[in-house]
Formats: C-alpha cells, sequence, structure tokens
C-alpha cells in the first residue's frame, strides 16, 4: 500500500538501548520515551525527508511560531502487545484523518498519510521492545505538528515540524475520578476550534482543573459555554451517562472532539444490545437521573484513559455521589475494546492493526 | 526601585553586531531579531538567576509541554527614539501586569516585575542602536513565557522560560484594510481564554483569516461566538467605530484583550472633547449607520499597528465601503499617541517610560 520511493526513511539507530534505565513497573505517563523518534519538516511547500533518529532534544529558534500563536496539534495513539509478543495499533488510520482535520482548523498543511503509516509503523517496529503485555500496559504515542518557522507576525507559519515520540505508559487513572461540571469556566466556543486536537485548547483547561483539584476532583466536565446547560466532554475525554439501561453521550460538534473511543464504545454497546442515545445532555436531568436513583454510571472515554469510571460529581455546590455497581457498562465495555485491541478477542470491525 | 541584589543579570554580550547586515528599509514585521535577548528559567518552583546572551536558537525537549498543549502567553510592546537619540518605553507596567493576568489563566507561575523591568530595559539599553527614529521606526518587543517540562501529560508544567526578544520594526499596515466580520467562526467563548493574550488564541485565528484574505479581505472582526451580533475584536486589534463624531467601542470581557493602545486611546479622545461610549456594538448598527452615512470611520488599535483605519467590511455577502474623510479621528488620535511615544509632546499621563 505504501510507495517506498516516496517515503523511505532516512534511519539512524541508537548504539545503546537505555530500556533498561526504565522501571515499567512505575511509570508516570507521559515523562520517558523510547530510543527513537520520528521527525519530518515541512519546508518550501512540501515534506521533506523523514527521518528517525535517536531520541533527543532538538534546536527551535525563540521566534518560532509555536511558541508565540500555538499553532500545533497532536494526536494520541496506543500499540498493544499480546502474550504471544506481536504488536498491535488500534484504529491507525483514524488518527491519521484526525490530525490532518485539526491541522486544517490551524492552518497546518496536512501530512501525508503514507508518511504517517510507514513513519509510525516503522518507529514502533524498532521500540518494539518497549511495549509490555498484560493488563493495562501499553506504548502511548504521540504524533504532533508544529510550527518552527523563526517569524512573529501573527500569520500561519511556512516551516513546521512532524514528529512522532513514545512513552510507555501504565493504566492513566488508576482509580475512580471525582468531576465537577463547569458552571463558570469554558472550554470552547461555537465555531472555534474545540473540535481539534488543538495545543491550545489544553492550556486552556489547566486553571479551571487546577481550581478543581484543589476541591477534590480531578477532571472538569465541560458544558456548553453559552448556557452551561448541557455536558459536553472533559477535555481528554467524551462523557457517556447511564441511565436505567440506557448509554447517552453527546453528539460531535464543533465544540466537541470526535473521539475515537467514543465512537468504538458506541458501536461495542450496540453490538452488546445497549441502547445508545446520541444527543445533548442536560445539566438538569443528569442531577434529577442522580436524585431519583436512574443515573447508573457515568463515565469517560479517551486513548489514554480508555474508560475512566467517574464516581461522583459536583454542581451548584452539590455533591452527587455515584454508588458502586456490579456489572457496570464501563467494566463490560473497557472489557470487550481492550480485549480487541491487545488481540485477546476477535476483531470483527477491523480496527486492530498489526505492526509487522 | 529595583532591587539590585534580587534580580543582577548574567549578561554576555555578542562579539559582534550583526546590525550593519540589517536594511532598516526593507523589515518585514518579526523577522529579524536584534544582537542580545533575555531569558530566565522558572524551575524548583522558583523563577533562577536572569540572563541576557546573544540572540541564538535554543534546545528544547519533543516532549516539552507547549508543543503539546499550548502554554504559553505573551506580550507586545514598542520602544521609540526621539531625535535626539533618547529611548522610550510606552506603559510598560501595564505590559507586565497584563502578561501575568494572562499567565495566571494559563496556570503558568507569574514573572516578578522587577526582574521584569530590569530584564527590559537593560536588553533594550544593550539593543538601543536599534531602534531608528522617525515615522513609523520602532523597536518591537516580545515577552513571552511557555512551558519548557518534558512531560507530555494535560496538566500545567513544573518548569518554564521567560523570554525577551527584539525585532526592528517599520509601520505594521501601510495601507488601508479592508476586514469582514465573522458569521460562522469565533475566537472566543465566555468563560474561556479570550481577553488573554494565549498563544492558542491565534492559531485559532489563522484559518479563517485565511479565508477572508483569499476573499481579499486582510482581518476578520469577530463577533461574539453565541449569537455573532455583537462586534467584538479584531484579534491583534481592539475596534472603533466613529459614529456621527462619537466613538463606539465594546466594554473589554473575559472574551476581548484589555489592550493597552486602546484605552490610551479612550483616554486622548475624552481629553480632546471627542465622546466615546464604551457598550456593546451590533453588527446591525453599523451596517445601517453605514447606509444612512453615520458611520464615518471604523479602526483598529494595537501595539503593532498603533491604528489601522479600516476602508471597508463585509457581512451578509455585502461590502460597505468608508468613505475617506479629512480629520479623521484615526489620524488625529494616532498623531496624539505617537507624538506621546516618540517625545514630541508633553505626556500629562506618565505613559513614557524614558531608557536610561
Amino acid at each position: 500500500m505504501i510507495d517506498q520511493k516516496q517515503c523511505e526513511i532516512d534511519i539512524e539507530k541508537v548504539e545503546n538501548t537505555k530500556i533498561h534505565d526504565v522501571d515499567f513497573d512505575k511509570l508516570d505517563f507521559g515523562r520517558k520515551f523510547t530510543d527513537h523518534m520520528f521527525y519530518c519538516d515541512f519546508i518550501d511547500d512540501e515534506w521533506q525527508q523523514p527521518k528517525i533518529v535517536p531520541y533527543q532534544a532538538m534546536t527551535i529558534e525563540p521566534s518560532a511560531r509555536v511558541l508565540h500563536y500555538g499553532q500545533a496539534v497532536f494526536e494520541g495513539m496506543k500499540a498493544y502487545k499480546d502474550t504471544d509478543g506481536n504488536a498491535f495499533l488500534f484504529r491507525p488510520e483514524d488518527n491519521h484523518r484526525r490530525i490532518n482535520i485539526s491541522a486544517a482548523r490551524l492552518a497546518i498543511p496536512e501530512f501525508p498519510k503514507d508518511y504517517f503509516m510507514k513513519g509510525l509503523t516503522t518507529l514502533i517496529e524498532m521500540d518494539k521492545d518497549w511495549i509490555k503485555s498484560g493488563d493495562g500496559n501499553s506504548l502511548y504515542i504521540r504524533p504532533f505538528v508544529f510550527a518552527i518557522e523563526p517569524a512573529i507576525s501573527a500569520a500561519p507559519a511556512e516551516a513546521y515540524r512532524f514528529m512522532i515520540i513514545c512513552s510507555p505508559a501504565k493504566a492513566y487513572y488508576t482509580d475512580k475520578v471525582r468531576v465537577i461540571f463547569a458552571e463558570e469556566y469554558s472550554r470552547s466556543a461555537n465555531g472555534g476550534v474545540g473540535f481539534a486536537k488543538a495545543a491550545g485548547n489544553y492550556a486552556a483547561q489547566f486553571y479551571p482543573t487546577r481550581l478543581a483539584q484543589q476541591k477534590g476532583y480531578q477532571q472538569v466536565i465541560w458544558t456548553d459555554a453559552n448556557t452551561h446547560e448541557y455536558l459536553e466532554e472533559a477535555g481528554t475525554m467524551n462523557i457517556f451517562f447511564r441511565i436505567n439501561d440506557t448509554l447517552v453521550t453527546a453528539p460531535i460538534s464543533d465544540r466537541i472532539l470526535d473521539g475515537i473511543t467514543r465512537k468504538s464504545i458506541i458501536q461495542l454497546a450496540e453490538d452488546n444490545n445497549i441502547p445508545v442515545e446520541v444527543r445533548r445532555v442536560k445539566v438538569s436531568e443528569i442531577k434529577e437521573a442522580s436524585r431519583n436513583g436512574s443515573l447508573k454510571e457515568i463515565f469517560g472515554t479517551g486513548t489514554a484513559a480508555v474508560i475512566s469510571a467517574i464516581s461522583a460529581f459536583e454542581h451548584g455546590n452539590e455533591v452527587f455521589e455515584i454508588p458502586d455497581m456490579e456489572n457496570a457498562y464501563a467494566d463490560l465495555l473497557k472489557k470487550k475494546l481492550v480485549n480487541i485491541q491487545q488481540n485477546q478477542s476477535v476483531d470483527k470491525y477491523g480496527w486492530r492493526y498489526e505492526i509487522k
């Protein structure tokens, strides 16, 4: 499928792996990186020779536009290993499609699919030893692209760097999380960049999230900026509500990320006879459902977290606890999804992508 | 005023200036930088030794949070030189105050005032030869701060770099600009970061601005994200409308930058007996005023552009031309402001700040 002539990668391997310096039982998320990294620069209106080199610091001009104007987008993906040592990605073409959707909104040139897929698979093949099998283990993969042109006029850059770096990971959230429903701060505007994995969307959430954390919550569930009456997403996760036996989640929009885990969970739920309603979700509806006992679960979905069960939410200075339940959808659907990802069940969807 | 002991700057001077390589008559905005740059890192919960070194590229980790999450804010300022060779800043303490307001919203630690003022004035004194006197000439000064911590979890960084770089500049917009009033895309949400000079606010405007440019306009005047009925700001400029003899401009809010040029222009207008109304401005009102002839001027204000007269706007696929007028407020107020900035008139406001 890949035109070899169009995307041969220049490869420089490390002399010595640093894998033995890493304690895989004690991994903070996103702080250790594998031996190699992929990069490709956009200069003179085209993507240049792609390269894989030892993971290392790079030079950047102080005037690089990314540092001033946040012209950068990224993706999050994971590779898994089965018990036989085979490595798999999950729906990688969807990540490629989405990084280009994000890029277009930020006036960043699209990255060719063959460069993306070959860079990704070659890099992961080279650093395959960094993927550990077993529950919750994965290799977190971070494709990203940012403006490197040294010019500080407020305009799209003419030079970019596309990179892929990889970080070994355990489960992202280990415990159930407690969240606040946003009442004052917002994540995104109609007609804005909320649907894109734009760098600036994330920094904008840090301060309100810190305020939530100071009150004992881990995350904010963002509501619509206009009325704060509708629940949208959690910034790093899409959000599902189980009301009685039905799953409810907000539709994607220009404010809400089209999550790959989200759409996989919707598919898996439907195929397991769980009714799913994709519709706007009112804060007042969820509070009422919690009061009358029909709210059975809330969980978030995302690449980093896969599925994170939520045990409580706060809104209007009132705390709503969500009792543990047996046979939770979160557990069932997470197991079904992880089994596909880790080659422990049949994948009738064609989501699993073997690295070989 | 500055406690010397608290912010001695380590200084390394260039061996040879590169000023002779620069054609000051042909300057693209923001592409040439002076001989030196100021920087100061935040590590271990405190700002470290501030330094001035030769302007140069720097190293950054691929995992530096700014590249992934856009955790960065900036300021724009200018230095001017009078005909006697004295150099001046304009309201620099206001830029310091604002960069810390922006920083707080992005969960970035505030930068101390004495570090800011001493770094700024020492750097400009060293690179004073780069400031040219004469109409439209200035030294554009870019303080900025960004997250350097090498960790890709979506959380505020624990390490930052604050920098000041300087670029010689001529007038930013030379001709009158034509603008589109936004009808689909948005710049900022209620409860968002629109009031801050957050890096990501700017990249988010690039694509809609490019669409406008493809239609023959230079800028977008952003409207409120909810209804698109109210005119807010232009992304790099605040906006004023002259209706008959009154100036009208939108109030600052969490979506609109508290422009230093904006507030200076309001003050100058009021002190020159020009009535100013700070209130929400409806798109329909401006269209109607254009039709009935009461709309006399539109202009933008900002550090880079100072004042940019706007000669036309498009809305609803209709183009509204604004005829040239004699004794335009834009010309009068720009002259009054520039005269203060360049030490050509008495500054009763205390806005001018001499570098010595």
